[in-house]
């Protein structure tokens, strides 16, 4: 992804491994800082995924692999390893993809490095593949709307839901994309808005609560947004307030698309009831960054994400093409063969 | 309204008039600091209107009231008073019927100080009625979920959508209020969710995101919003995100009610399409409280209130019972006669 620094433009990824160290972008100062996040040691790793310096399921998984391969050049046990990374965050499906294959990968006495490095190419790779895809979808004049950012600081490069906003813009399609803020923790009006910034694409910051407004206008062409697990029968965890927005886009017949790599898929579930939901802690919402914006005496609740039943979902932008929800089954057999 | 003050319990009322002084809880300073803001002019009254010292379309109006009264007091045009509070807020029908008002008993010799006074005791009496229709339709253990401040703050004493709250709570009733934070402006983190802490009301602040998550898990059994404005044909302008609100609790089975009483209705409307939306300043989103949120380069857009069609809307509670949308006919008729 394209960073400006000063007057400098930088390619640079989310998330890379460097001299043994686990470099990320410190996705909690964006946008008013850029500082890099060094993790010398597998605690620091799982600190970052865990204080969401990264996040994002594939960035997760990369960060992840990296601390799997760190710990193994530091000669740590690789159990021990899997365990600390592991209980960090219970949703996003990649985390568990990564490490499990890490673990395996040493267990079989592979370079560690090596392994984590491909599969750090392997998810970007699959990202720009989405982005190829699903830019067929996107029209020319097309207004999108996003939640979150399922963007390149959440995947490495390309991201999920912008990789497709990313190819349609390069490919010189005039679009504007409309930002929902995602309160509470910001995650569009932060981070998303960042990337558009950075790469010069047309679009506005909205309050979550207005992207229904924009949708019963007529203002909204289509719904791209990212996936944190997604279940064999096609229901969506992603970042809360997905469900509200897909519901809306339904109501008002606007196709809502959700883009993740074959990763992110849990097939393992049947339905999105068996997906973890992580609750996180009140202070996320009781506070806007550093002011409290509730009375003393009031407490919050702070689910991270929702599920989105597979009935709003018009398709799953993949890597390998545009699936329906009910077309899951086929794809894991394409996939399994 | 109960407020603590330090150790002490105080009635109080959103606004006042007090020695030719209009004066008002400030609520852009709640909930970390509790001030009296003093309008002694008809342009500190347009401000307070403008810049949203008093918001909530039924406190709007008796401010309105109280600086026609002042205007009268002070002996300056009543036109041009008319005029300057006017031009403050487009879209709460309730300062256009109170100016009217206010205007008309000015012309045709009347004591505007009364006239003002007893204008502020009629909404104040139609909310404490509003709660006791509403108050019937909660059940013992329900969970409500409100948007915004329709509350006491935003009628004088009270609320809309709180009085059924309040009614209940001092009836006995085991309650739980959900209350949506209320991007961009926070109204429901920072004035419902004070009114609350006051009450002693258990409740949760949640992201607006959220609502949708609860109300999937069935840990919500009834919606009460309030209203700006109400058409003919039942369709509702309320605080952005109310039209999401409604849709998502339309789709899962629950009971949406808005409370408001006969002021806000605009018979002169057929439908939501006519009611004009305010569009206020981009800072709002671009900046939570005084923290910029937004990277430099990026734009917001900001509608201040959405429509919300009729067809999601199970009744509107007003002063003079609970109507469907498709009774608003008959409820004009009751009242023109």
């Amino acid at each position: 992804m394209r960073v400006k620094i000063g007057e400098e433009i930088k390619e640079m990824r989310a998330v890379w491994f460097e001299d043994g160290v686990v470099k990320l972008i410190d996705q909690r100062r964006l946008p008013s800082e850029f500082e890099i996040f060094e993790a010398r040691t597998t605690e620091e790793v799982a600190y970052a995924i865990k204080e969401m310096v990264v996040r994002g399921a594939p960035a997760i998984g990369i960060t992840a692999a990296y601390g799997m391969a760190q710990a193994w050049l530091q000669k740590r046990n690789e159990d021990e390893a899997f365990e600390i990374l592991r209980n960090t965050r219970p949703t996003a499906h990649d985390l568990f993809y990564a490490l499990e294959k890490m673990k395996m990968a040493i267990k079989n006495g592979e370079d560690a490095v090596k392994i984590a490095e491909k599969y750090a190419e392997d998810i970007i790779g699959r990202c720009e593949k989405i982005g190829e895809h699903g830019e067929k979808l996107i029209k020319d004049g097309y207004r999108i709307l996003t939640h979150c950012n399922a963007g390149a600081l959440a995947v490495g490069d390309w991201g999920t839901a912008t990789a497709p906003i990313r190819k349609a813009h390069r490919k010189g399609k005039k679009i504007f994309v409309w930002v929902d803020e995602t309160r509470p923790r910001l995650q569009g009006a932060r981070l998303t808005a960042w990337e558009m910034v950075q790469e010069g694409i047309e679009h506005a910051i909205i309050a979550d609560n207005a992207a229904g407004f924009f949708m019963q206008r007529g203002e909204v062409d289509m719904v791209i947004v990212g996936a944190d697990r997604i279940a064999s029968n096609g229901d969506v965890a992603n970042k809360i307030g997905t469900y509200e927005k897909a519901i809306v886009a339904h109501e008002n017949d606007i196709p809502f698309y959700v883009a993740a790599p074959i990763s992110t898929f849990d097939f393992s579930l049947k339905s999105g009831d068996e997906i973890p939901i992580e609750e996180r802690r009140e202070e996320e919402v009781l506070f806007c960054r550093e002011c409290r914006i509730a009375p003393q005496g009031s407490h919050a609740r702070n689910p991270a994400f929702d599920v989105t039943p597979a009935g709003y979902i018009k398709g799953i932008i993949t890597e390998m093409g545009v699936y329906k929800p009910t077309e899951i089954g086929k794809l894991k057999r394409e996939i399994h063969g």
